[in-house]
């Protein structure tokens, strides 16, 4: 046994890889990255890659040190990156390539000494084409697939520590909604992106580290595309405005939504919407729980939404798990028959868009629990 | 002709695509992407993509509408973002996929109906592997490179739209350091993460959105790892601080860096090595000129630095080419024997570490000019 999360999480992710029948495994600098050696590294045009072989079927070959070695990860990176990831990593072998060098030449070499030219090798999701590309040429013998095969199930229980960062980024936001409202009618006038950069300021005063998406704050009309950012429309009074913003608390992050209306009454008709998809939040919350489908949940919220009249105007899936990634398994989205499972978090976030008029969207992080599940967000969920 | 600036660049593209003997190409959201169509959107697990079919070999096929619908760049977006790229854009085929439909259906329409379901498809060397496994599926019969085979040189060579925003971000970042030095004294006592936080600000100050890479505050032994971002270290009088940052205007990033010693007098060796990263800085700048390969930029830098003793210190590449990428071509690199051109925009950025001690980098864009070369930063490149 080791004390080190990380070792432990590629001990796992190796015995999934066995389980996968994939030969091995190798990342880039992505979340996966990030979740088997703690390091958060932008990707650049740079070779940084971490191979994890299979575990060995066989018992006890940690004895044979040839074969322990052939089953250790190892790293490649950079010159200029050796003594930052040497000081950071508990990998034992890190190995080096110069500006100037061929990259190339490198990742054979590796692959090579852990049998890895040929056999099933998984790669990041998110790995860039080029380096695909010189990892196909490294090992052309070999046969391809996506780390998430072998990683998404692992990822999407998330253990106490990172529901302990989840749960602090979630706090963050819901600080930020509560002085959002307290603003009211202090924020009739000023512009979206005004405000964008103001709920930034204080995710930032109430312990996030950035956001951790870009801030969405959709005016009237512009709340009706769902994926507005922010721009120079001013908030007016009796207008609903789109809120969908986080920020980062030890690597994991938060992605809550409000619809409020800051000043004065919005119309009726938006009352009403409102109310539709408050309902529908509630009802695909109320249908998680062990064993159940992520598309049964997504049914829940549309149901809800259907029969209110504004099926169409549901454009997109119900939800989408959290983890490292703000977007990751498990997708909460029609033809998704995985069982949820204790530890996954995800979010519910039905929403109703009227084309040229308004949005409104209602999203809470929820993590599953032994017989249903619980709310990482507090806020209230109305419009004032 | 045309006066949208986005459908010129899609035209010699195609044009591009055809001399490379390439059928067409696939974006997702990317830099090219960005350069294609002008949305910067970041990537993510939807479909997203751009599609330009290489120019015909024929001469005015434009008369033949069946032709030139086969011809026509398209759009292929998730249903939610359907609006805003309808109101963004100028390509006329937007088609849209929701949530719960199969994408690669939709992908393998699109490419069918332009012929590209076979032949050479170039992807953007970003593209995430889940995107170019898919698009495996969608063309099976296809053969792949990267988008950068035609496109690398269209985007190293800067209009005047590019160098305007490009020197705009370069005002912004000297700006800052002018604001750093002013500092002074004051600096000494706060920690790297604190200066960080102040860059960033200061960036905004002066006209930039966001920062453009992690802001690089490396104090003392800090500096000599050159990618380390910010700690907590704090700002000692006498010590050398490494300063690298940038920001964006207009989608355009700035990249320079300072070593700079607050308070009090660095030791007699760093002034040495300083005066020796300035010369080869110098040097490689003087070395500038259309028709002169990277690699010599990279040797000017290179020979000053070894001729001091310090060869061995100097453990990354000159520098690097700087556009929607803050990384692109030309990379100013041995063995990169590309002839530089007019309007090609890097960094030069020699540097010296010594590890556990500190480091020293002095860092500039220039862009090639018809004789030589003009420099985007201003400010003093002294350690004071």
């Amino acid at each position: 046994m080791t004390e080190d999360i990380h070792a432990e999480r590629r001990e796992r992710a190796a015995a999934r890889l066995r389980d996968a029948d994939a030969a091995g495994l190798v990342c880039f600098p992505s979340r996966n990255f990030q979740y088997l050696t703690g390091f958060d590294e932008e990707p650049s045009e740079r070779h940084f890659l971490l191979v994890v072989p299979a575990a060995s079927d066989g018992a006890n070959d940690e004895r044979d040190d040839a074969a322990a070695d052939r089953n250790a990860p190892a790293l490649l990176v950079p010159e200029l990156y050796e003594t930052q990831v040497r000081e950071g990593t508990t990998v034992a072998d890190v190995r080096t390539w110069a500006d100037g060098d061929d990259p190339v030449a490198a990742v054979r070499e590796l692959l090579a000494d852990r049998g890895l030219r040929e056999g099933r090798l998984l790669v990041d999701d998110t790995m860039w084409a080029t380096f695909t590309q010189d990892l196909r040429a490294a090992a052309s013998d070999a046969t391809w697939g996506l780390a998430s095969e072998a990683l998404a199930d692992l990822r999407a229980r998330k253990d106490e520590t990172e529901l302990a960062a989840l749960r602090e980024a979630a706090a963050a936001a819901d600080a930020t909604v509560r002085d959002l409202r307290e603003l009211g009618a202090d924020a009739v006038g000023t512009t979206e992106r005004e405000l964008a950069d103001w709920i930034a300021d204080r995710l930032a005063a109430h312990g996030g580290t950035g956001v951790s998406f870009e801030t969405i704050v959709g005016a009237g009309p512009n709340g009706a595309k769902p994926h507005h950012g922010h721009g120079d429309r001013e908030i007016r009074a009796g207008e609903p405005v789109v809120l969908d913003f986080g920020t980062r608390v030890d690597g994991y992050p938060s992605d809550q939504t409000r619809t409020l209306v800051f000043d004065g009454d919005p119309s009726t008709e938006y009352e009403r919407v409102h109310e539709t998809v408050r309902e529908a939040q509630a009802a695909a919350i109320d249908a998680v729980e062990p064993g159940v489908t992520a598309a049964a949940v997504d049914r829940a919220a549309r149901e809800v939404i259907e029969a209110a009249g504004y099926g169409d105007a549901f454009v997109h899936r119900t939800g989408h798990g959290v983890g490292l990634d703000v977007h990751e398994e498990p997708y909460v989205v029609a033809g998704n028959d995985r069982a949820l499972e204790p530890g996954m978090v995800f979010s519910v976030e039905p929403g109703v868009y009227l084309d040229g008029r308004f949005g409104c969207r209602i999203e809470d992080l929820v993590v599953v629990t032994e017989r249903g599940c619980e709310r990482l967000n507090e806020t209230a969920r109305g419009w004032r």
